[in-house]
């Protein structure tokens, strides 16, 4: 599947890309992927996640929870990458929301291959047709002084307050024909 | 020029407007809007800001500066509105970018008029064909040795790190003939 790399600062021009991002989003979910210690990509599903402008610089903010597998890759790696599968694929998220990596090797039980990375070094899938590479330039954790009540009730009853790490957004691949078909 | 309230959880199923929030959040900027202590409406332009879903909510997060005049009012009002101005029209960002408050009443000077919120404390900018009505559920503050250090040198040489204020979307009013043109 031939892709094409977008500049970071127009790919939000490309209305269809930031619709698909958040529908898959909120439907099944996206996948963040990051290296483990081992150099094994290690994708987790997220279905929350923020984009656009900080820092006169195109933003993607991802959380993670610190009892997360991915928690360690990103602290360790430094970047990630978001990848949006295709809306009839939603496998890979079922099987990575529920396992961890660190007992079970996801990309392989699903047959997903390595997409290399262009500016980050954490690799992104190939099967999805929207891949952002982010270097984490700022790192917040949620404060629970700070958090709505209703939402710390429903969310963490066991404290494991989510990192949000604030992704610089320096490539997007787009799969030639998806972007064609928007 | 009448409107039409879209539900907080579909409208980023309209990519149109999405693309014109980024759109002129880069360009000329769009308004944050909150009420003061006098119960004036303070809008201030802002040129950066991401939106999605976080805590399975729609969500819009903002940056204030602690020196800003916005910020005590964001502090004692808990909700803003987000106003994305027409493409045509950018005295108000303009204005809005370069004097305070706490000295003008920037909204009499510009001849904007208030929408009323249907969800929130503060009102809307009539004027502005996208209004989003948030209420603050979170805030963090920039974390200085968090963050990379070619942008803190860029916009924070004498500090006043931004909080950084995360919206729910309550209620997104939308002019109607603005969105029939989508």
């Amino acid at each position: 599947m031939p892709r094409v790399d977008l500049e970071p600062d127009r790919w939000m021009d490309h209305p269809g890309l930031a619709r698909e991002t958040h529908e898959r989003m909120a439907a099944e979910g996206i996948l963040l992927a990051s290296f483990d210690a081992h150099g094994k990509l290690n994708p987790m599903t997220i279905g929350w996640g923020v984009f656009g402008w900080i820092w006169g610089r195109p933003i993607f903010t991802v959380l993670v929870r610190p009892s997360r597998y991915t928690y360690g890759c990103m602290e360790r790696t430094g970047d990630f990458t978001v990848n949006v599968q295709p809306a009839d694929r939603t496998d890979a998220a079922t099987l990575c929301g529920t396992v961890s990596g660190r007992d079970q090797d996801k990309m392989g039980e699903l047959g997903l291959t390595l997409l290399p990375s262009s500016k980050v070094k954490s690799p992104g899938i190939a099967e999805c047709p929207i891949v952002f590479e982010c270097q984490v330039v700022h790192r917040n954790d949620v404060q629970p002084p700070e958090l709505a009540a209703d939402i710390k009730k429903e969310y963490y009853p066991d404290g494991d307050f989510h990192r949000i790490y604030f992704g610089l957004i320096l490539n997007v691949s787009v799969d030639r024909a998806f972007l064609d078909g928007l």
